[in-house]
């Protein structure tokens, strides 16, 4: 059934644009009105837009532009901080039909995309010239690389390698009045004006719709070895945590999965995690002196405490490990209602972090499971609880608070790779202060002066700077 | 002599500041008044201003503001574009009095520093812990870190561990209006808002004064093999330079001197270069596999067409090459007078970038020394040239420009580690198009409204937003 255009506005834009590109099939919209988080709101678009090149993305908004209707722009719907959640009366712009590889030229070693392929997609490509793309967030099978730019997306890479961000060379974008804005360049080096590109990375599609990705590709690393490391409780893997992170060997895998998640995991798909293990580390290394290095890690798991510590040169082994990992999220997510976290400590903070974690699961009666990338600091915990039990929900919330408050006390950040989105606008403020939040405004109005970008994202209206 | 406060503007500047942080001396002020560049414009400033704080730089900056003066903000002023030059009648704020480094975690691996620290006593600072702060710029001995960052400085180390912005992990600065803005974090992750740190990082003193920056530092590297590989000429080095930038193998360092520019340090400081050599490759690895890539590195030299080829694990041996290295530029500026281009393109573009070069030495009949990050595809063609005769200056200024465009037409950039400052403003608009160009102007207005910031570099007018 197609949904009547109901309003002037509607009409308005439909007499722009193709009506190839516009659905306003309610069934249809309702797939695309919010992304993958809890506790955020999300309301009914006009339309929703999928336009096929770059003309017509500039074509749609222009379009919003003059009509003044709101944007909002999605890959794959597979955020977690609400980003992608439509506004009332909005245009949802999804990038799917945006989806070609178009250049992976291997001797310099770029590969230049369309927003709308699926991250994995564009590492097998990579692969496949004997190169690597190494960011891999959770969702790399079904996240697109432009939402990965847009809310530079990180991975159990990042410990090694860097955020997504670390590999975008240049952008093509279209701007909220429809001019089309190139940046950033195909040379390893160049300093000519503003980094207009790492602000377009992470700004979660409040200044400028990305619609052409240049990445920077590095040689395919060596097989790595595996550690895997299992611990009577959490605070003896927080010691092993701190005392790697600030050691010489720098592993390309460093992860953290404690007992609550470990149980979801084995419900999900038994990995051999038996219950009286309280924590487990999965460390990799894939450097030269990966065997040296390997080893190395695997002691200072001993020493801290660690009961089993197994190191592995199997790539099968390696690659099933990695995918229970993978498995920590939608595990929690099956038992229940969850709100998940994303906060990121200096990693010599982990190990107090922890400890406040079990603080409020103990003064909250919540169960909380917390997994993420040690090595980094940035942990995901996920407060497990059942959504008819207001009770049970409104501790949840405040467990979820109590948790990101601790991790700003404790000199980290309130989002370490989800993003600030809907779930967390209010966060951002504490985090940035006042003068940093005015810095925001001022950029958000020279991009978006109108404010037709993803309105209400990180709570931003635009606002013309003080002179 | 002191000069007299001769303007109503200068008395009203010096009513709002303490008097020992003002220099009117029209002797010692002249020491301010000019970076390293050639052929870039300055006039006399006001005066010369020294705060010792970040609340003396705020107080600066609200006189600054209040009363219409420009402000060009200057480290060590050895910058080659000419974005340290004064302005008529604006103040010269000289960051050299903040010049503390504040704090080093070595188990986070971080440091804390005031802007006007050297950039090699922050190395030496974090050696001394055992940790390595990658950046090295050719000034690294005089240059500041304020510097390093506002231009997003480069040098030597690139090609395997990136630029002075890849550890920038934040800021503070004063705004033009006085304000003081933090920006960044502590933590290995963080998407909390815009990336105002990379906005700052390279912005040449156009959009905030830098006061203090967090650097992020990394595990000291394994004493690292050299390579040295002696060419016929140009175009075999260039062979060598493609086949090793598209290669598995990652060096640490991966320089070119060709003939001229060997010819003058071997004039400067005899380092055993004879008359034959065409160009030298010097290539480092400091990896688990130095021994193995250093020996790989080689072969492809000898395959390219090297006529000697000589790994060496003598650190000093090393140490005197990356010396005599270091000389390439100070010895072309003593054969004469100079012109130093700072062009980056595409690695596989490098072969033809050289050709072209020689083609313009050879039209406009100028001698052109070229060196550079060979890794990055970043050359500094040095135009030599006898600034008596006027027509060779303006062969020179001719050569110049034809290398600059040469880059772009192969995909570069203008400058990819010196900047724009005043000597490539014109260039900036060529290669951001008009677009961008207006993005800029929107940005710069933003953040400096009545344009006091480092009046003309990079061409920028703030300019509001169309809306």
């Amino acid at each position: 059934m197609t949904q009547p255009p109901d309003s002037s506005t509607l009409h308005a834009l439909l007499a722009d644009l193709p009506a190839e590109i516009v659905t306003t099939d309610r069934d249809r919209v309702l797939g695309f009105v919010r992304d993958e988080s809890r506790f955020t709101a999300h309301d009914s678009p006009l339309a929703v837009v999928t336009p096929r090149s770059t003309a017509e993305v500039a074509q749609v908004l222009r379009a919003a532009h003059r009509h003044g209707i709101g944007v909002v722009t999605r890959g794959a719907g597979s955020g977690l901080s609400g980003g992608a959640n439509a506004v009332a009366g909005c245009v949802v712009l999804s990038t799917h039909r945006l989806d070609r590889i178009l250049e992976i030229d291997t001797a310099e070693r770029v590969l230049v995309t369309q927003p709308g392929v699926v991250t994995s997609d564009v590492r097998a490509a990579a692969a496949a010239e004997g190169l690597f793309y190494p960011p891999d967030p959770g969702s790399v099978a079904f996240s697109t690389i432009g939402g990965n730019v847009a809310t530079n997306a990180g991975g159990m890479c990042c410990v090694k390698y860097g955020v997504t961000g670390d590999y975008v060379l240049g952008l093509e974008a279209v701007l909220a009045d429809g001019r089309i804005l190139r940046t950033g360049r195909r040379t390893a080096k160049g300093v000519a004006g503003y980094d207009l590109t790492r602000l377009l990375v992470g700004s979660e599609g409040t200044l400028a719709v990305i619609t052409e990705v240049t990445l920077r590709l590095v040689p395919a690393p060596r097989a790595p070895r595996t550690v895997l490391a299992t611990f009577p409780g959490l605070l003896q893997a927080g010691d092993a945590i701190a005392t790697i992170a600030s050691g010489a060997v720098v592993p390309s895998v460093f992860e953290l999965l404690d007992r609550v998640t470990l149980r979801a995991i084995e419900e999900m798909e038994p990995s051999g995690f038996d219950d009286e293990i309280g924590a487990v580390l999965i460390l990799q290394s894939d450097s030269a002196s990966a065997a040296e290095d390997s080893d190395h890690l695997a002691q200072l798991c001993s020493a801290a405490g660690a009961v089993d510590v197994a190191v592995s040169e199997d790539a099968q082994e390696a690659h099933l490990l990695l995918q229970a990992r993978r498995l920590a999220l939608p595990a929690l997510q099956a038992r229940g209602d969850w709100l998940l976290d994303d906060v990121c400590v200096p990693r010599n903070r982990i190990v107090e972090l922890l400890r406040r974690i079990e603080e409020v699961a103990s003064a909250e009666q919540v169960t909380i499971g917390v997994f993420g990338h040690a090595g980094d600091g940035n942990m995901h915990p996920t407060v497990v609880f059942d959504e008819a039990d207001e009770t049970g929900a409104a501790a949840a919330t405040r467990a979820f608070d109590r948790i990101t408050g601790a991790a700003l006390e404790l000199g980290g950040t309130v989002t370490g790779e989800h993003g600030i989105g809907r779930l967390k606008a209010a966060w951002l403020g504490r985090e940035l202060g006042d003068v940093a939040r005015d810095v925001h405004r001022a950029l958000k109005h020279a991009w978006d002066p109108t404010g037709v970008l993803n309105p209400g994202v990180m709570g931003l209206a635009p606002r013309p700077v003080r002179d």
